[in-house]
């Protein structure tokens, strides 16, 4: 069933704060997923937009630099935690967290990327823009803090293309 | 009563973009207030976090620059579809919109900027983060077609510290 974007935003934000949420990327012939627990919702260009944001370092993001789409898949039931902390913690340039932790993948509606199929909601998106944080824009002790290591985030725009369950 | 930032997001989404929410910014004894269009709420830094889009050519602009707040008040029964219709055409550096339109404001909770006393839900938030879009960033000539007078928004990230009807 295909829903408005906005539609169970709280439920979404719940989700990504409290346990994260499933940031899926294909690239060519590698497909790589990571939990991301931070990121927006809203509208931009006229467009409602995801935002997701993702560390330098992260392999999700040399595979994002190379590809304009990606999805965003939600558990609500607690179904994934246990994987949610397996992909937060292991880097795709290791292993192949599909295969290790068998997470089965489903064709999405709109974009190249798929998405995971043991979700609730799913996002599907086209990149838009990205733009990395800029240490010098940041004024604040506490964000410094985070940075330390300058593993800046990069925020990944993403048109949402269809959003459904 | 005092709300969890996501609480209502599906309608602070829809306001958003049919018809748009107040951007109220104090700066020392200046007050003014816009209607905006585009925006994110999200969850960045481990913080509750609302995003304003505000040209670089707007007065809004100019004062944010120079405060660490902002308040954004959203109607939501159509009770002020004139005014914001008018505070998005009109500039603050011209009139004092509040005056002019009868628009009466009411103390935050948390923040310098007030709120707007007939709108439904108020984000009051403290500036942590703001970064100007970037020409060369853009890759998508729908977007590019929205900056051809070079007048880019600026990204003011907020850090929601009250949330309220």
């Amino acid at each position: 069933m295909e829903f408005k974007y906005n539609k169970h935003l709280e439920d979404t934000m719940n989700q990504l704060e409290d346990k994260g949420v499933f940031l899926t990327v294909k690239n060519k012939e590698n497909l790589n997923t990571m939990t991301i627990g931070w990121g927006f919702v809203g509208v931009m260009w006229n467009k409602p937009v995801f935002i997701a944001a993702v560390r330098y370092s992260r392999y999700t993001y040399e595979m994002l630099k190379n590809t304009d789409n990606f999805t965003v898949s939600i558990p609500l039931k607690g179904q994934m935690d246990k994987e949610l902390i397996k992909c937060g913690t292991e880097s795709g340039r290791d292993l192949d967290k599909f295969d290790k932790y068998n997470i089965e993948t489903i064709k999405s509606e709109k974009v190249d990327t798929p998405i995971i199929k043991d979700c609730d909601l799913h996002y599907e998106c086209k990149i838009i823009y990205r733009q990395t944080l800029e240490a010098e824009l940041i004024n604040n002790e506490d964000i410094e803090n985070k940075y330390k290591n300058n593993d800046y985030h990069v925020m990944v725009y993403g048109e949402i293309l269809s959003f459904h369950n």
